[in-house]
């Protein structure tokens, strides 16, 4: 489809914007292409549309289910004992719930982590949003596992997909996945042209256990392990020293910041941002699953990513609004080597228009920090993906239905399995 | 005006309420009070008015003026040299501004403190919120402004005002306030029935000049100069220790903390919540001014509360969503001697539905949860307060033009004085 924004606000300038298919072909004044769709821009900025760098988007379904507990209590009583039960339908309808949820805050794409392939790929290609879907490797240090992780990874990547989807393998974590799948992931990943998703260095514990279990910290264990590339994105990334992050940085690996998820399990605060951005990792956002965080919504968690490097350096130039907004946008779509996240002809049309008449775009003095500091998600008001409009006027198609099922589904899970 | 309530969520049970004049009558099932106004709760949840402890509301007009600065540079370059010029034209629309945000966020009362009292009075007044309104006083240990500070107290606190609005003192801080201003200002305070809302012990430089010129830390300097009682309001406090937390608690002092102002200043973020609850203090939160916070959201400032206590603690335990929600309803009202902050018969009909039907609210597990954790703002659908309903169906009676002329006026205000 062709479609012409006319008079939105970019960079605090009025322009015009033609989209042709999957990408943005023009960027100017006074554009007269023919279209099918002719969009008023006018009380509007456009920006990219948002990249959560990391969730496991069908646990929308445990959202609220246990809150404001350690996190072992919280694993072990109230995500594990249900999470084994939830059948691909359930994980179709959570996954369906995640992406109403992405596309009201104006998320276009996300690097996903979670089990059953089939109905996420399902739910994320009728949503019509971009994402890179990781097939989830477990072996818990067993042959037998490891084996089964293998067929299932032969299973999902031959999956069809449409060009908005990546396949890529995601590896829990180093505890609980040994260093021979690891190898075998990233050789498969290799031969593959796949991305690696992988938890790391998220708490205290994880870290001590690494240097107990392997005799080094995580992020050297990966090394000894010839695991760092580009193609790693480590989630995380909390317990890591100045030459670890030299390590990181050498090997072209991408680190995605999970502010909320970290304040809210007592994981930590201290991200090293900072240095992570001097040593030039590419440093994007994620929100983690909601059963965490627990909103799937990147302003707030670009807000709070910024606050947080603000306050515990005791510094208010760390990450200023600009940088914040850069993460959720350029970087979060480079960590997934996608060609989003700028408005320029030649990249994909993934975009946000914002509404600015409401009192947190007043006075409009500075757009991106209203947007990183003042707004709250709800300033979305149409989201185009790889140039399909999925939302118009803050108008969902099938949304109501949407949250309904899943409401319904999640309340199902925990009375039959209760 | 009679209201009935009818068929809403509250505490997970569906209820009838009744509001006669300021005043919730009766909260029961199948009530069928005579009333003007019928509203349909099916598909909402009640919540008391979210109270804003600290905040400078005309300072909206600043918002995003002046972002990732330092403070020193933050002050000097952008806030003073403009604050100066405020007429009280500006101060008016500023605070409708801020009245106007409040009500789309679900705050029905809060704590102010910023110069010009009449426009903000007058501006209130017109919005319809509850609010203790705070006459500034500095006097820079000059004895000249302090007579003239005096002067504006005696004509401000004697402005006719409805019983919606408090008056209060409202020295700024120690190091910009003399002793003995403050020993007047408690002694006005004591003799007239009035708050004290003051600056305290917000950033390391103030502790540190503190001791330097009074020989004492914040609280200490305080409690020597015999200012601690329960009339006492303090913003921040992020600077105590074991002692003065005993002091404050010993004393009746409120203590409002104001997590996103401190981050994003980088003023500090290990605010002892945990140490003064268990002293028995009461505390509340604030967003502080949108120069610096950005918004006046509370629903916000109530999440980055509770995820910061986790985080920087590394203990998920702290601070969980019930007492977030306290902090910002209870306690907000306790800390302004104000019988508010419940859904109970006998207390001031200050109350805001929450639309139920949203991505944040589903699964429906744990209400509190979703409303402090996963919601953001816009979920509040409609405002009550002192018996009038504010807002309906997110429906503002004059919002645009209040939006746009507040717009105007900070556009002028930075344009003519630039």
């Amino acid at each position: 489809m062709r479609i012409l924004i006319k008079n939105v606000q970019l960079n605090r300038h009025p322009v015009d914007i033609f989209i042709d298919g999957r990408f943005i072909v023009r960027v100017g004044n006074d554009l007269y292409e023919e279209a099918e769709r002719v969009i008023d821009g006018s009380g509007k900025a456009v920006v990219p549309g948002f990249v959560n760098g990391h969730t496991h988007s069908a646990m929308t379904l445990f959202r609220g289910f246990g809150d404001d507990l350690p996190l072992e209590k919280w694993l072990n009583e109230k995500i594990w004992p249900y999470e084994k039960h939830l059948s691909e339908e359930d994980v179709y309808w959570g996954t369906k719930l995640a992406c109403v949820e992405m596309i009201k805050t104006g998320t276009t794409c996300f690097n996903d982590m979670y089990m059953h392939y089939p109905p996420v790929l399902r739910a994320v290609e009728e949503m019509g949003l971009r994402a890179v879907l990781g097939s989830t490797v477990f072996d818990f240090f067993r042959d037998d596992i490891a084996g089964q992780a293998r067929q299932q990874v032969a299973k999902d990547s031959v999956l069809p997909r449409s060009g908005r989807i990546s396949f890529s393998l995601a590896p829990h974590a180093i505890y609980t996945v040994s260093g021979a799948t690891l190898r075998w992931v990233d050789d498969s990943a290799k031969a593959n042209g796949w991305l690696v998703h992988l938890h790391l260095a998220e708490t205290q514990t994880e870290y001590n256990n690494s240097v107990k279990n392997f005799g080094l910290s995580p992020v050297r264990y990966l090394n000894r392990l010839k695991l760092l590339s580009p193609r790693l994105i480590l989630a995380h990334c909390l317990y890591v020293d100045e030459e670890e992050i030299r390590m990181l940085a050498d090997h072209g690996v991408r680190v995605v910041h999970n502010p909320n998820s970290n304040l809210k399990l007592g994981s930590g605060h201290a991200f090293k941002y900072r240095e992570m951005k001097a040593a030039g990792i590419l440093t994007a956002i994620g929100t983690d699953g909601a059963a965490t965080s627990n909103n799937l919504n990147m302003l707030e968690a670009a807000k709070i990513a910024a606050l947080l490097q603000k306050g515990w350096r005791n510094d208010p130039t760390v990450m200023p609004a600009g940088e914040a907004l850069q993460c959720i946008t350029e970087n979060g779509a480079a960590i997934l080597n996608i060609h989003a996240g700028k408005i320029e002809a030649g990249y994909l049309a993934d975009l946000c228009l914002i509404d600015l008449r409401s009192s947190a775009f007043t006075p409009g003095f500075n757009f991106v920090s209203n947007l990183i500091y003042a707004t709250y998600g709800n300033c979305v008001d149409t989201v185009i993906c790889d140039g399909n409009i999925l939302m118009e006027n803050r108008s969902l198609k099938g949304e109501d239905e949407i949250v309904e099922q899943a409401g319904k589904t999640a309340d199902k899970l925990i009375k039959n399995h209760g």
